[in-house]
């Protein structure tokens, strides 16, 4: 029997329960938080794909038939996606000098064909980029869940090093995200699926984001925070700013919006956060979000800090996501 | 006194009518269809970007104080956009060659340093890259209205070029928009504004899609179909597709939905449609989507189709914008 709410997926409670389904699955499955293999690999509960006789991952321009994904995936432990080709090539060399000490230098873009998206690979870590917002980040994310599947990845963990707008605190400051809030103010992600929403919870796996939020240190130039964030569909009025080619709210509208948002917990804004969090708890992968402030939106609208500042504050996120996976390789035996 | 509609903006009726607004904005302003400034330049509603010192255009990598707009830009009389920076390369060295005979060969991309989209100028023809999805696309239109905005181009024409799924036509056919459809079946962009949904009419010019396609011809390899185009929010489940990582649904349910879809004259499926006709339409500038099919719906979900002809039938839409580009210059002079 299965709740009438609109959570429709993993839901095995018995009564209604819409307005904190969210809360619900949290605590409903206490033992059993990631519905994995019991190897660590991904089990999809899409049973369609059993029938394929194989599977074309269009976007990152690999497949099942042509491509051994067990041989150049099988040991992929940390995938890292993030908006820019730039960046992300940047965080595989950042990883490869920082985590690696140099090896496995030579950077390949391996979807490069595609013409989608950007993929590099140093040892166990990927690096992808995926755009910017949720419909250019879902299908490079669903692509790389069904590669992590058919590779047999064991355990791997996704995160997403971004960048975004603050509330509240200094430029350059980093978030580590708790929990995604949709357009609507919903902790969840919306999608239209044959002419009906379809909501996810968009809850951020705990453990990981209190684990990343403590590699910040106190020699750090900047700070860190743990906080929620709200995923927009839009870069101008969708985000309440006042300068876009379109706007009918005033200064006042806008402060009200963010103060609110700011009381809720929120403490960034960017274009992919609800979405992230539900597609890798449905996926049952351990996900994480850490993004860098470019402006504090509450005294304005523009990124305009110089180019170069802005760069700086990008490998920010790389480094604690760095430290992370370095931590978690140095717990292990023979991975560095 | 204001219609108490959801379609806040440039809706001056005055009853209530929001199940039909789309076709009452289309017949409650005959004469004065597009709010462009006598001269053809685009006036923006929003006041607040008088204010501005100067305007960043963040994602262009472009800015009012730096770049004399005007000089660089406000000769463009065509804009096309569309999903990869490869695809819109090829069309600005398919416009050069085919429309101006290989004058103005030299291309460079303009916004290169933005690090997130591509732009290329031949003539008055520019070309953009606008990624995957409706945030994506509407990031760039944004800044790209702005741009043309502040360059004072005259009359600008704004083109979306680019693939998608066919509904009951032949894979390589072409379909010309003459509107958009959302996730939730309605002719409208739904932008989630401060909390609150802002619902945008999805309607694009009816005589230029028209126009572009009456360039189809009998010559052509292809047909080239009018109709309506689904943008939907994700590449999977959001279109029906069986072969996501996730699917609550049976091959009946997706085959019952597409079939709804045709009957509704839906023609084709991709990720952006009702947000560019809704921006283009709010901005007073003429906008037209030419899209290719790369498979039937009806028949399949996998994108399959050998790379080397995906790339083929991808410049049948560039084929049909340029031969209108071309026909168009031809009827003014001093541009070829």
């Amino acid at each position: 029997m299965k709740c009438n709410c609109d959570y429709v997926l993993h839901c095995n409670t018995l009564e209604p329960h819409y307005d904190n389904c969210a809360t619900v699955w949290e605590t409903s499955h206490p033992g059993k938080e990631y519905p994995k293999n019991e190897d660590g690999t991904i089990r999809l509960p899409n049973k369609n794909l059993d029938k394929l006789e194989s599977d074309v991952l269009y976007h990152l321009g690999l497949d099942t038939k042509n491509y051994d994904l067990p041989a150049l995936f099988g040991d992929v432990k940390f995938v890292c996606i993030g908006g820019t080709k730039h960046r992300m090539r940047e965080f595989a060399e950042f990883v490869s000098f920082n985590v690696f000490h140099g090896k496995n230098m030579k950077l390949v873009n391996l979807t490069k064909h595609s013409h989608r998206y950007a993929t590099y690979k140093v040892g166990p870590v990927l690096s992808v980029s995926h755009g910017i917002g949720i419909p250019s980040m879902t299908t490079a994310l669903q692509e790389i869940i069904k590669l992590l599947h058919y590779a047999k990845a064991v355990d791997p963990i996704v995160f997403r090093i971004g960048t975004s707008g603050g509330l509240g605190i200094p430029p350059g400051s980093v978030v580590v995200s708790s929990w995604g809030l949709n357009g609507y103010l919903e902790k969840s992600y919306d999608i239209p699926v044959m002419g009906r929403s379809l909501k996810l919870p968009a809850i951020l796996d705990k453990r990981l984001s209190q684990e990343i939020y403590s590699m910040a240190s106190e020699e750090d130039e900047f700070q860190t925070y743990l906080g929620g964030t709200m995923g927009a569909d839009d870069f101008y009025r969708g985000q309440a700013r006042l300068d876009g080619p379109f706007c009918d709210h005033t200064e006042e509208d806008k402060l009200e919006f963010l103060e609110k948002l700011s009381e809720m917990g929120v403490r960034n804004i960017e274009m992919e956060a609800p979405a992230f969090a539900a597609l890798t708890k449905e996926a049952g992968i351990r996900g994480a979000i850490v993004c860098v402030t470019l402006i504090n939106r509450l005294e304005g609208d523009q990124v305009s800090t110089e180019k170069g500042t802005l760069l700086q504050w990008q490998k920010r996120p790389m480094a604690i996501v760095a430290k992370f996976i370095s931590k978690y390789l140095d717990s292990m035996n023979g991975w560095k």
